[in-house]
């Protein structure tokens, strides 16, 4: 690539940030947006018994997506550029994160299993789309650099699979508190895993680094 | 242009692309802040059909934002600069595009032939501003560095035509199903024609700077 | 100022234009928000002839909250720099542009004179706000560099008395048609007096840098 | 820090800054979304009467967050870096910036010693989730560069402290003139402290500098 188009690469990949996160700080915003205080209440202990199951949700649904928020922030800290496939593939991530308001009111006016499910279900879809940008950006668009292909694969199958594994377990673990065990150890395994393979990742680069010289 | 001027030109353009990706970002996050869920449902599937229609709803309107958000970033990824014109043009496209989340909501209340030709009006007009922001930006306003006339003019029309008609073949396949047919023409059209125009486009810078050789 | 501190200056700068487009944008695209359609319409038409009164008022909104925008951006690109005080006059504007979507819902529900006063007022409070910003930036912050005394003056007088004389003259335009003639007027002296005022500013400039050789 | 790792983290700051500015912009432009205009008003007199204390509660409101925005943008002001336990402090305090349009409603709706109160905790959480970011930044996690430990502390312990008090002391003001004591004397007891603390820490760098030189 000539200087120019470095230039433009990492101006449309600014502007491609620059939108998402606008769009994340709008949902994570707007959560509160339909939570109104009740007509009626005595005193701040029966507001926050009126309010509480609606303030959990809000907790819950600001968490999902600041944690999505990271893991965007992480993934477009690793690129060098942006093309319209990402564009693309970026919009379906945002356009799911956009439901997550009206799936919250879905969550705390229907505090059924169901209702839990289509949560968890959209959780799990975000973090599938959020794994295509990062598989595409660094398996297909060559837009991330040097990548060592085994971490790359890890990050890919953690970002699928972590966040709809966890906020299952989370709300699972409210009603069954043995679920906690295979939280923790889901934690555990994906935090080893992390570090196993930066490290090998590091490795490998070195490696490369000195047969280059 | 002194150096200064320069600055301050570019300065001007990041500003404005600064705020119409904001009014992007908000428009397509507000699509979703009117759809709440059934008051009775049961199950799954129950929700989806009495939701469906909403989302489905959103999701085009978010397809459609996407893909005039993409169109913006790249007619702005060839600007230079920005002045007074451009900025009133540009509030026009925004100015637009914040009807978009009233207009959808038109589409799934009403799924009549005419909230349809409401909603087609409205993604066609955008397009026509996109193209008066580009059409003054290349031509007029000399805002676009050098610029191959021809792809200019094609690029003009393509803006102009495309969304709207795009849009209204889609939904009209919704209920004629051959309607897919100048669907895929017109894509070819798009597609071939864009390429075309691009070589050319190319051809002539080269031609052009080997006579300045 | 020592280097850190231009850089410092022109970070905080460059944050809080971030901030007031933000609010600029979000203002504007809230606008639309609480349009909706009418829950019976027959035909395009009348679906315009019930909605005609309410995109009335959005596309005036719209343009007042456009032309701010443009001062805002035009009044922060001479500055240098940023300051405290800067921040809560800065912090006024924004908060008077942000009641901007409400007072839209009064004219169009109470078109009646006194809507249009309470509307007219709130617009000239604005223009009054936005003047205080650049009075202080240029007289008594030293934020914006070299500045001729009279045009500085000049556009401290037309950033606050312009927009709110200019709205009040369109919508007393709307019943009485002669209004027209008072607006032409004042649009006539506000262009010749801004040409005039920069040229004197220019010439001014020539003459120390003369003085200065 | 390698070059490319003082760019990485300077790439981190900046997003992270811009997306609590785009949350602290629609938290604060929510703000008025909930106000509407009454349905029958005789006389702008009558409209303000109508509309004065939600008015009231939201420049209050507005100018909280505004507080808030301009002590962020000092923290960070301060900051060369960020990771990722800032960005999970960052997202508490801004969690709780978003409540702030919800318990305004509260507020204005229930103006009760008990809605004041849960308006002040929130207040007073926010200062404190605040000063645990600084804190952070400041001893534990090495982003804010050379930093003097007794202007460092200071600062703490008046941003937990200072804007739940300040904001408890005007709201108790507005029924107990004799509030206004305290509060003058909190104010001077802050500017002043701050001021001292400022002197200590410059002259203490100037001791290390001459010390080194």
């Amino acid at each position: 690539m000539s200087n120019t188009e470095h230039e433009a690469a990492d101006r449309h990949l600014h502007r491609l940030v620059l939108f998402s996160d606008a769009v994340f700080a709008i949902a994570i915003t707007l959560l509160a947006i339909e939570i109104h205080p009740p007509e009626h209440w005595h005193g701040v202990a029966d507001l926050f018994g009126q309010m509480g199951h609606k303030l959990w949700a809000y907790a819950v649904s600001f968490a999902v997506i600041g944690v999505y928020w990271i893991s965007h922030r992480r993934i477009f800290a690793r690129l060098r550029g942006a093309n319209g496939v990402l564009d693309v593939l970026n919009l379906v991530v945002l356009g799911l994160v956009a439901l997550l308001p009206l799936t919250t009111e879905l969550l705390w006016e229907h505090a059924s299993g169901e209702a839990t499910l289509v949560y968890v279900g959209l959780v799990a879809a975000i973090g599938v789309a959020m794994s295509v940008v990062w598989g595409y950006a660094a398996f297909a668009g060559e837009l991330a650099g040097r990548v060592h292909r085994g971490e790359a694969l890890f990050t890919l199958a953690r970002t699928a699979v972590a966040p709809g594994l966890m906020c299952g377990l989370i709300l699972f673990s409210l009603n069954h508190i043995w679920g906690l065990i295979p939280l923790a150890l889901a934690i555990a395994a994906f935090v080893a895993g992390g570090r196993f393979m930066r490290r090998r990742a590091a490795a490998r680069i070195d490696d490369a680094e000195e047969a280059a010289a």
